[in-house]
C-alpha cells in the first residue's frame, strides 16, 4: 500500500515520498524498509533513532529519524486507525454449513455465517449477520441481536439474552449455574437452583475462556459497551455498568455491582454484595472488601486509596527494619 | 401458579389471598404484582417497604409491606425451595443423537440424552440417565456412574473415574496431564509423565472452565459431595475432602489435601504438599503457605488467623503514618 | 512386568528378587505387594517403614524397609523414568476421521490422527504425525510443525505459527484478540484492532484452558521449550523466553518479557511493559510491578527480594502488636 494512501486514511500530513510501498505495521525495533512504524509510548523513544522503518507515525515536534513521517496530533489514535488499514480479517463462509445442527423453529437472520458442527437449539432467535465459529453451542430459548460474533467453542446456556454487536472470544461460557448452596440440616449442602439468566447488552465484548454465571433469580447483567478480558469470572447476580473495563483473571463474587466506566485491573477480586462507583479505578490484584466510591482510585490487598497503597506497600519493605528500630527505641526508653 | 399452591410446596403459612396468580420469583426492588419476592439477607431490608411484589416470603416477626405473605421459619431455605417450584429446566432430547460418535463397545446406560457431536471413546462405560451436551468429549476407558450431567464442551481424559450424580459445567477439563517437569542434565526440562488419573466421587459438582489435572501416579481425588466453582485449578495429586466448597479462581498446587467440609473463598492459592484441616475456612485471595489446622479460620497473604489478619490488614493502612511516628520517636529519644 | 526388567530400564542396581512381577507405580502409603514405590521427597520418609510395596526406588544409603530395592543415585529421575516404563498411552486412531472438516487445500502431513468433528480451515499447513483430538478448531492460514498434539477443544486462531513437538492441553485458546481499547472522543471506547499473531516455538507445552492472545502488531511469542500450566493468561505482545516455566493461573499483562529459564509460581501477575530477567524466580501469588533482574528471586505483593519478603511478611503478623508498642513508646516519651 502506498504511503500517500495511508496518510489519507489516517488524516496524517505526509513528510516524504508518497509513492513508498509499505506492507505492514511493526514496532520501531523490528521494523524494516517496508514497515510503517510509530512512536506512541514514550518508553520506546530510544528505539526511534535506530529504526529501519520505511515510515513512522509521529506526534508534533518529534524529529524524523531520517525516514518518511506521517505527522499526526495523536500518534496512538493514528496507530489504532493504521491497524484497521492493514487488517486482513478472516471470514467464515457465508451460509449455514450443512453439518451445523439448527433446531427446527430456531431463527437465524440473513447474512449468517455458521460453521461446521455448530449447535443452535430450539426456540433460539438470532439477528442478522451472525458469525458462529466451529463448536459454538447455543442452548434453547436464547435470543441474540444483530452482528453477533462467537468464536470457537463459545457456549450460551438456556434463555440468555444478548444484544447487538456482541463479540465473544473462544471458549466463553455464558449462563452456567451460579455457585450457590444451602446447608442441609443433616450436614452437607444442597444446590441452590439458579433459575435466572444472563443479559449481555449491545457492544459487550468478552475475552477467551471467561465465565459469566446466571443469576439465581433475575439476571446477571453486563451493560452496554462493557469490555471483559480473558479468564474473568462474573458470578451470579452481578451487574457490570456501561463501558466498564475488566482485565484478565479478575473475579466478581455474587451480586457485585460495577459502575459505568469503572476500570478493574487484572486478577482483582471483589467480595460479593458490594458496589464499585462510576469511573472508579481498581489496580491489578487488588482485593476489594467494601463499597468503592465513584471516581475513587484504589489498590492493594485489602484495597485502599491508591496513593495510600503506594506508600503503604513501599513501607512493607521496611517492616523488618522497622521492627528493629522499635526494639532499639524500647531498649532506650523502657529498659526494664 | 396460585399462591396457595406455592405456600403448600414451601410449607409456609399463608397470610393473604391464596388465589393470587404468580409467575416468577424476583428481588424486592424489581418485583411486580405477579412476582413472589423474599427477604433473606438483612442487607436488603430497606427495600421491603417499597416493594411492588404480589407476595413476599418473610421470617417470623417481620411486618408485611402490605402484600400477601408466606410466613416461614427460615426465609433463605424457603427461597431455595421456591426456586425449585418456579424452575423450568431445559432438557436435551432423549436418546443418542445420530451425529454423536459413540465408539463400538462403549456402554451408555438407559435413559441417556446425548447431543449432536458428542464423542464417547472406546472402553467408556456410563450409567443410567446421562446427559451429555454438545461438544462433550470422553476419552477412552472412562467410567461414569448414573445421572451424570456434562454441559457443553466438557472434556474427560482417559481412564478418569466418575461417580453418581456428578455435574460438570461448560468447558470443564478433567484429567489433563499435571504440570511436572524434570530438569535435564544438559539444561532444559523433560516432561514428567503423568500416568495416574482423576476420581470424582458421587455428588461432586464442578463449575465452568475449571481444570482438574491427573496425578503422576495414583489419583487426584475429589471426594463425595465436594463443590467446585468456575475457573478453579486443582493440580495433580490433590485430594479434596467430602463436602468441601471451593470458590472461583482458587488454585491448589500439587498434592494439596483439603479436609472434609473445608471452605475456600475465591482466588485462594495453596502451596503444594500441605493439608487444610476439616472444616477450616480460608478467606478469599489468601495465600496458604503451610498446613491449616482443622476448624481454623484464616486469611491474608501469607495466610494467618483470620482475626489477626483483619487487624493486621487494617494496620497496613497505617504503615506510612507509623513510619513517621517511629522517626519522631527516634528524634526525641536518639538525637544523635 | 518383572523387577529385573524395570531395573534394567532404569539403570538401577537390584537388591532382591528380579522375578518379582509388578503392575503399577504407587506412593509409599498406598502401595501394595505388586506396586513399585519410591522415596524422592524427604517429606514422605516417615511412610517408608510401613509401606507394603513389593519394591521401592531408593537413593544411596537409605535402608530397605524389608522389600526389594532398586538402588539409584537420583531417585526422582529414576521415578520419572519409571513413569515412562509403566505408562500405557492412549492413542487416537490413525487417519482423518470421515466427520472431520478439512478445508480444501489444507495440508496435513503423514501419520496424522484426526478425530471426529475436528475443523481444519483453508490455508492451514500441519506437519507429520499430528494428533488432533475431538473438537479441535484450527482457523485459516495457521502453520504447525511435526508431532503436534492438541487435546480436545483446543482453538488456534487465524495465522498463528506453531513449531515442532508442541503440545496443547484441553480447551487452550491461542490467538484471541488482545484486550486493547482506544478511548473515543465522545466517551466510550473503540476496539484496538489486533492484527498481529502468536508464535509458539518448538517443544512449547501449554496446559488446559490457558489463553494466549495475539499481538496488536508483530507476535506474542512463546520461545523454545517454555512450559505453561493451566488457566494462564498471556496477553498481547508478550514474549516468554526459552525453557521458562509458568505455573497455573498466572497472568502476564501486555508486552511482558520473560527471560530464558525464568520460573513463575502460580497466580503471579505482572504489570505490562516490563521484563523479567533470565533465570529469575518469582514466588506464587506475587504481584510484579517493575523489571526483575536476571537471576533474582522475588516474592510478595508488591514483589520484592524473596528473603526480604519472607521477613516482611512474617512482620505483617506483628503489625497490630507493633502499633501497640509504638503507642506505648509515645506515651513514655511524648506524654503531651
Amino acid at each position: 500500500m502506498k504511503l500517500a494512501e495511508i496518510a489519507r486514511a489516517l488524516g496524517a500530513s505526509l513528510e516524504g515520498d508518497g509513492d513508498l510501498e509499505l506492507d505492514e505495521l511493526a514496532p520501531l525495533d523490528s521494523a524494516g524498509p517496508r514497515s510503517l512504524s510509530f512512536l506512541a509510548n514514550p518508553r520506546y523513544a530510544p528505539h526511534l533513532a535506530a529504526t529501519r522503518a520505511g515510515a513512522v507515525i509521529l506526534g508534533p515536534g518529534i524529529e524524523s529519524p531520517g525516514c518518511a513521517v506521517l505527522r499526526v496530533p495523536e500518534p496512538y489514535l493514528a496507530f489504532a486507525a493504521a491497524l484497521e488499514v492493514f487488517d486482513r480479517p478472516v471470514l467464515l463462509a457465508e451460509g449455514i454449513h450443512r453439518s451445523a445442527h439448527v433446531a427446527e423453529g430456531a431463527e437465524i437472520g440473513p447474512g449468517a455465517r455458521v460453521a461446521p458442527g455448530v449447535v443452535v437449539s430450539e426456540g433460539v432467535r438470532i439477528g442478522a449477520r451472525a458469525t458462529l465459529h466451529p463448536g459454538v453451542v447455543i442452548y434453547p430459548e436464547v435470543t441474540i441481536g444483530d452482528d453477533f460474533v462467537a468464536h470457537a467453542n463459545v457456549v450460551i446456556r438456556e434463555r440468555v439474552r444478548i444484544g447487538h454487536r456482541v463479540r465473544l472470544g473462544c471458549g466463553v461460557a455464558i449462563g452456567n449455574e451460579g455457585f450457590g448452596y444451602v446447608p442441609l440440616p443433616g450436614g452437607g449442602v444442597s444446590n441452590l437452583r439458579q433459575i435466572g439468566t444472563v443479559v449481555l447488552e449491545d457492544e459487550v465484548e468478552v475475552g477467551a475462556n471467561t465465565t459469566i454465571d446466571r443469576a439465581a433469580i433475575g439476571a446477571t447483567r453486563i451493560e452496554r459497551g462493557a469490555k471483559i478480558d480473558n479468564l474473568v469470572m462474573i458470578a451470579h447476580g452481578c451487574r457490570v455498568g456501561p463501558e466498564a473495563l475488566i482485565a484478565a483473571q479478575t473475579g466478581l463474587a455474587g451480586s457485585t455491582v460495577i459502575g459505568a466506566r469503572a476500570q478493574l485491573g487484572g486478577q482483582v477480586g471483589t467480595a460479593g454484595h458490594l458496589s464499585v462507583g462510576e469511573g472508579a479505578r481498581i489496580a491489578a490484584q487488588s482485593g476489594v472488601p467494601n463499597d468503592v466510591p465513584a471516581g475513587a482510585e484504589i489498590g492493594g490487598y485489602p484495597a485502599m486509596d491508591a496513593r495510600l497503597w503506594r506508600r503503604a506497600s513501599a513501607a512493607i519493605h521496611k517492616l523488618p527494619e522497622l521492627l528493629r528500630r522499635v526494639r532499639r527505641l524500647e531498649k532506650a526508653v523502657l529498659p526494664d
